[in-house]
C-alpha cells in the first residue's frame, strides 16, 4: 500500500521552494490579510483513514466550493427540475463574465459558475422554510460537524463589494430567471460562501461525492446517479476556466474557491482538500493546484 | 419653397393605411397603456415657421432622447474628460446588451447606449448641487418651456422594473466606472427618462444641434464643435442597433426612444420630432422611422 | 457478474422504439446515403471479452473519431510541445465556430475543435515522411487490423464542401499557426476524417486508452500519464457543446463523429462503440448517446 | 472666402512636426516599401477649383477605398438587391473580424469590411462580362482619366498573403453567400485593391459623391437617393472600427485605405483626399485623420 503520509510530506517539502505562487484575493479586506504563506492539505480514504500536512485544520473562507454544496441540497430538494434553470456545459470563460448569460438569454451555463449559483441560492430560497440556518445545518450534518458557521463579516464584505454579483442577479431577473427578490438572494449566497471550514472538514463534508452518495455516518443523502451527475459538473465546470486544465493536470472531479481552497476526489477512494491562499490569474490556488497534480502522478491515482 | 404643411399632411395620410406597425413598448404599465394609434409630426425651420400634424401637441414620455439632453449637460460641466469614462463608436449591438460594456472592461461604448448614459448621469451627479431639479432646468432653458417635468409615476415604475439597468449600473460599479452609489444613479437616470414632452417641445429643446449651439433665444449652450460632435455621436449611435439603416433611409442626426418619440435635425435647416407609440423589433418607432423617410425623400433635405 | 450481452440486447431493442431520432448528415452524399436505421454496439472488456449487438461490424465513417488518433500520434512525436500550439479548455461553442479562434488569436481551444485537429494534421505533417500512408499505418497498428483504410470518395467529397474546414486553416495560417500550406494539410485532414472502420474495430484502437497505454497486443504506445490526459481531454471536449451533456449523463471519456459512430471508455475496464447515423442538433449521434447513457446506468460503471 | 490653399498648406505645416505617426502596414512589401514621410492633400470643391500640397500627384495604393467604387458599381448593377446579401449596419469591430460573420451566420454587416466587400466583388463577378476590365473602365470613366490601373505585383502579394481574405470568402461560401469560386472573387477583390491613384484622381472619382451623382463631366451614374445611402455607408462604415471617432472629429463621409489613402467629401461642397502611409493601430493613416480634421475644424465645414 501506498504511504499517503510520506507523500503528502514530500509535496509539502517540494512546494516550500516554489517562489511566485500568484496573489492572494484583495477585493475584501478578510480575504486580502490571510498570509499568503498557509499551506495545508488534508486526505482522507474512503476506508476511513486520515492523513495530514501543514495547516489543515485551520480555518479558510470556503467560497465557491459552497456552490458544490448547495448545488446538492438544490438537487435534493428539486430533482431534475433544476435543469429547467440552467444547464451543464463548461462556460469556457471567466467565472465573472456575464456575456454567456446575456446570449443564452437567463440560462446559466452551469451551476458553479456565479450566476448558475446564484439560481441555485434562489432555488433554496424558495424552498427551505428558514434558508441560511437549514443550508448550514445541512453542510453541518454532511460533515457531521457542529461548530461549521457563516462568517458574518466576510459576508458583509461581501455584499459591499458584490457588484458583479450584483449585476449577474439583477440581469438573471431581467430574463425572470430569478423568483426571489435580488438583495434577498445575494444575501443568502454572500452567507454560503462565507463558510469558514478547515480541510479535514471539507474532506468530511465531500466523503458523500466518494461514497456513492452516502455520509461518513453511512446516511444516504443523494443517489448514485445525482452523484454522478454532481461529479460530472465538478469535472467539467469545477475551475471556472481552467477546468480543461484541471482535468488535465490532476484528473479528479473537484472544486475550487477564491479563499484558496480546493477540494477532489476520487470516487470509490478518496477524498482530498488543499489550502493555499494564492491564486494564479483563473482565480484557483496555484500551489493547490500543483499538489494536487503531484499527488495523483506519484500515487497513480485519477478518473483517467 | 417647399410647402411642408402639404408634405407632412401627405405622410401622415400616407402612413394611415398601414397595418402592422409594431408594438407599444410594454415592460411598464404608463408605456402599455399609451394608444398605439397616436401619431404626430411637428417641424420646426431654422427660421422659425412651425408645422404639424396629427397628435404634435400632446406629451409623451421621452425616454432615451434625454440622453442626448444629458450628454449636452454633461458636455458643457466636463467637456473632454467626458471621453476618459466612454468611448464614441456605434455598438453594432441591441441597446441593452451587457456583453460589450463586460469585454470592454466596463468602457461603454458611447453615451447612447444605456450603459454609456448612467455613466452621464454619474457624472451629473458628481456635478450638479441638485441634480434632478438642475437638470430639468436645464431642459427647461433648452426648450424654453416651463411646464415640462418628470413623470413620477413613469420614474418609480422604471425603478420597479428597470433590472437590466440595475444589472448594467452594477457591472460599471464593479470596474470602477460609477462613482456615485448605484441607487443614486439610477434614481437621476429614470428620473431623466420619464421627462414628458410634445413633439413641438422635443423640436425646441434640439434646435441648439440645428443652430451652432444656440438655442431658441439665440443663448450660446454649446460651441460649434461641441454642436458637430453631439450630431456625429446621434447619426451614429441613435437608433440602438439601427443606426446605420437610420442613417441610411432617413440621413439624419436623430434619437429615438421606447415611448415611440424620434427627434432628428438638419444643421443649418430644421429639427423635427415624431410620435408612434408602436416599435419595431430594434426598439425603434416603426411609424416614426417612416415618416422621416419619406420626409427626407420628399424634401431631399439630408445631411448626405 | 454482469451479463452484458443481455444488457447489450436490452438496450437494443428499447431504442428499436424510438421514434425522432434526429437527421443522418447531409452534407456529402457519401454520410447523406448511410441508411438511418443503422444500428449496433460493440464492448470490448479489458479482459479481451467482446461483445456486440446490431450492425457492429459494419464499417462506418468515422470522422472527428479519428481526431482522437491522430492526437495520439502529435503527443508520441512531439510530446508537450503541443500545447503550444492549442489549449486543452472545452470550447463552450458550437465545434465549427471560428469566433473563439479568432479572439484567440489563432491558437484553438483544444485538439479535439475542427480548428484543433487541422493544427495537429499540420504537425503530422511536419514530423511524418509519408503523412498519410504513415498515419493509417499508426492507426491499423493500434487496431491491430490492416484491413482499416481511407474512403478517397469521402475525402474528396470533403474536400469539395469543406469550406467552413478552409476557412479555419486560412485563419490559422493568417496568425502563423500552420507550418505547411493549406490544401496540403486539409488533404491530409479530410483524408484522416475519411477512414472507415467499423465498431469493433474502434473498440480496438481504443484499447489503449482503457489499458494505461498497452494495445490489444500489450505494445506500449503512450505512458500513463499521456493517457490520462488524452482521456480527460475527451471527456471535456470530445462532444463538441454537449461535452457536459455527455460527462453529465454517460460519464465516461469517449468522442463522436458526425458519421454516427461514438466510442468511449472506462479506465481499466472496457472499450464500447455505438454507431447509429441520426444525429443530435449539436452533431452527435442521438441513439448513440442514449445508448450509452442506458449502458452506464444499468452497469453502474462510469468514471464518476 | 476662405484661402483653401492656405489652409492647407497650415495644415502640411502643422503636422509636418508630429513624430511618432504610426506604422506604414507591412504585410506585403509593396506596401511595406513605401516612404513613411510622404504626405499629400488635394481638395476640389463642387465649383471645379483644386487645390494640391505635398506629394499629393505621386500614386499611391487605394486599397479599401475601392470598396466603395464596387459597391457604386454594384449598386448601379442590381439595385435594393445588395441588401439582401449584406447590412448597412457599422460593424464595432476591428475590420478583419470574422466572428460577427459567423454569428450572423454569413451576411456581412455593411459592405465596407472585408467581408461584405468580398460579396460585392462577388456581385460584380456575376454581372459583369470581363469583370476586371469592366471595373477598371468604370473607375477610369468616373475620373475622367485612363491612365488608373491596376498594380498588378500588389495583387499578386496581396493573393500570397491573404489568409484571412481566403477564411472569410470560405466561410460566406460556406453560408451559401458566394455564388463564384473563392479564387475567381479573391483574384477580382485583390485587383481592385490594387489601383493606384493620386490624391487628385481621388477626388476626381469620389466627386460624384458630393455631386448629387453626376461626375466630373455631368453625367449621372447615381440616382440622389443612391448617393445619400452611399455616403450614409461611408459616414457610419468607412472607418474599420474607427467610424465613429471620424465622424466625431472630422464630420464628413469618407473611407481609408491601408496604402495610408483617405478620401472624404461634403455633399454640394467638396472632395477631399489625402495620403499619409503611417497607420494608426485601427488602421487609418494617422496624419490623414488629423489632416482632416484640421481641415473641418478651421473651415467649418462638416455635415453636422
Amino acid at each position: 500500500m501506498l504511504d499517503y503520509q510520506a507523500i503528502l510530506e514530500e509535496i509539502h517539502q517540494s512546494l516550500n521552494s516554489v517562489k511566485d505562487t500568484g496573489e492572494v484575493a484583495s477585493y475584501i479586506p478578510e480575504l486580502a490579510n490571510v498570509p499568503k504563506e498557509k499551506f495545508g492539505i488534508h486526505l482522507q480514504l474512503i476506508t476511513g483513514e486520515n492523513f495530514s500536512v501543514g495547516d489543515a485544520s485551520e480555518k479558510l473562507s470556503i467560497q465557491s466550493i459552497s456552490k458544490v454544496l448547495s448545488l446538492t441540497k438544490a438537487f435534493q430538494l428539486v430533482g431534475n427540475h433544476l435543469w429547467e434553470r440552467m444547464d451543464v456545459e463548461p462556460s469556457g470563460n471567466p467565472f465573472n463574465h456575464l456575456s454567456l448569460l446575456e446570449l443564452e438569454n437567463g440560462i446559466p451555463r452551469n451551476p458553479l459558475i456565479n450566476s448558475g449559483a446564484i439560481v441555485v441560492a434562489d432555488i433554496l430560497l424558495s424552498n427551505l422554510k428558514n434558508p441560511k440556518k437549514d443550508f448550514l445545518d445541512f453542510v453541518r450534518n454532511l460533515a457531521h460537524d457542529n461548530t461549521i458557521s457563516f462568517n458574518e463579516k466576510v459576508a458583509e464584505s461581501e455584499r459591499l463589494n458584490g457588484y458583479n454579483n450584483y449585476a449577474a442577479a439583477n440581469l438573471l431577473k431581467s430574463y425572470g430567471n430569478l423568483h426571489n427578490n435580488v438583495e434577498d438572494v445575494l444575501d443568502f449566497y454572500f452567507h454560503q460562501c462565507s463558510i469558514m471550514m478547515d480541510c479535514r472538514q471539507l474532506t468530511n463534508a465531500f466523503f458523500v461525492y466518494a461514497n456513492k452518495g452516502k455520509c461518513l455516518k453511512n446516511i444516504q443523502h443523494l443517489t448514485a446517479s445525482q452523484v454522478k451527475r454532481i461529479n460530472a459538473i465538478m469535472l467539467t465546470c469545477g475551475f471556472y476556466d481552467e477546468a480543461g486544465e484541471f482535468a488535465f493536470e490532476v484528473g479528479l472531479p473537484g472544486k475550487s474557491g477564491v479563499g484558496g481552497g480546493i477540494v477532489a476526489l476520487l470516487p470509490h477512494c478518496f477524498t482530498i482538500a488543499t489550502w493555499a491562499p494564492a491564486l494564479n490569474p483563473q482565480g484557483n490556488s496555484y500551489l493547490g493546484m500543483k499538489a494536487l497534480e503531484h499527488f495523483t502522478t506519484k500515487t497513480k491515482l485519477s478518473i483517467f
